[in-house]
């Protein structure tokens, strides 16, 4: 990986696991259940990936500085907050971030590996979202992916945008940019406006 | 994988794929969790089983087709789903056509593996049910597994006399048709006329 | 692994199965969901484990015994809670033994495949508390690891240990004792005087 993809990676790491800090804060967890699910939240995604695609072992076990990483961001969270109130909404920027880093990072590795566009795309999504599905289905909550809000769509977008671009060969760093920014953009717009896709018209009284 | 076998698997990923899409609709989620929930419930189960036995990457990545169908299948049930109702008892009754498929599909790929029957029976019923339990929990709801039915126990049955008729040598044909009737008059008898197993007597006071 | 090892890693999975069974006993499952939730406890840890460190397949594929453990395990206790009330803090002090235990085991594999002590510890607490996360989730509670509840601590405290007696290159039969009676002293402390640790300060209102 280059300088730029490396920086995102770990910028998405921490990320992820502050978001899982905050998860495990709103559930009044202790210090350890904080860093276990901030941890399990920044690598929970690149974990699948990395077992589907057969790339074992995983990239944390290799490469110890993630679990590090995740670790003291989870921990600075749980310190910081006892200073500062933590909105929120925080967690949900926060979580867009790092949806938009993972899905590029999961895109490039399962394309480096299998070469094949759909299944980079598919991976890209898997990094993307898995580890906060994981968050939220050990914090109790319904995941942010299955709630009416454009989420995964967004990731799809940013996986789609690097497609095209990776396709035509354009620099790497112009590519990675434009699908973070993509990915951040359409989040942000559906945080902020509350914008949502056509739901499934089941009856209620079924 | 013979003609039958072939698109028994075909079939199994659309049916899988379809309750996955009606669990989503049940939770009102949108296209994208619908199209999400039914892949995750259409390859939950094989993903698993080609985890632990190690034959990797899994199966929907060297074979796209896969995913291309579970997509499919819940796009279209998103789709007709605006124009039709679907009876909730639908999801129960697709689901015990995949149940019964995917857990003979389990089976002849652990015992092509591991030459060994008790593996083969628990991955056939791992194929069964695990796609199940992960739309179940995703979607917050008790997995069917757990309920008070019939339910791994049919797969179970399937899986017995498969490895029957597979020791006496039988046609393929044969053997896969037989297996997948047992698991599906099985179900279908526990969901028509509500048989239940023994229950564990725990004493509600505790 | 040595005999005191092996003789360990069947209790541990037995003790695992029949936490199990009474996790799937309190919500009322049938025998089926009792035994099948007695396995995914006691064979969940290790099988990520494996996943995790690319050991495939899983341990229990290639060792059949375990599976046949957890089954028997979770079978009498079935058997047994028929003729005998069985307390339900008897769970929370069998999941205590099932921690210590598969702590060490897990500590010892990941030790023996990278040689790294920080991936040895992460792999002895995985081992230890992913099966009693699963059987929380998949019994619809909050993991017990995520309560506020000296737990995941219990477990570092005795990969800590063995960490430093495996250092030192003390008798295995002396620091594997140390490092599960370590575990299981802090974790019945725990139980016993409702130990906690800080919690995280977040707001009720935000």
């Amino acid at each position: 990986m280059d300088f730029l993809t490396n920086l995102l990676d770990l910028v998405g790491t921490a990320v992820f696991a502050i978001t899982g800090a905050l998860a495990a804060g709103r559930k009044r967890m202790d210090i350890f259940g904080v860093v276990v699910l901030g941890c399990v939240t920044a690598l929970g995604g690149g974990t699948l990936r990395d077992l589907i695609l057969g790339d074992l072992p995983v990239f944390w076990i290799s490469s110890s500085h993630y679990l590090a990483i995740a670790a003291i961001a989870a921990l600075a969270t749980f310190v910081l907050a006892q200073r500062w109130r933590l909105p929120e909404i925080a967690l949900m920027y926060a979580d867009a971030v790092g949806l938009a880093i993972f899905t590029v990072i999961g895109f490039q590795k399962g394309f480096y590996i299998t070469h094949d566009y759909s299944i980079a795309i598919v991976m890209g999504m898997t990094t993307g979202v898995v580890g906060g599905i994981l968050r939220d289905v050990l914090s109790g909550e319904i995941p942010l992916i299955f709630r009416r809000e454009i989420y995964a769509s967004a990731s799809l977008c940013g996986a789609a945008v690097l497609t095209l671009l990776v396709h035509f060969q354009l620099p790497n760093a112009f590519s990675v940019s434009a699908a973070v920014l993509t990915t951040l953009a359409i989040r942000f717009a559906a945080l902020h406006w509350n914008l949502a896709l056509p739901q499934f018209p089941f009856d209620e009284d079924l």
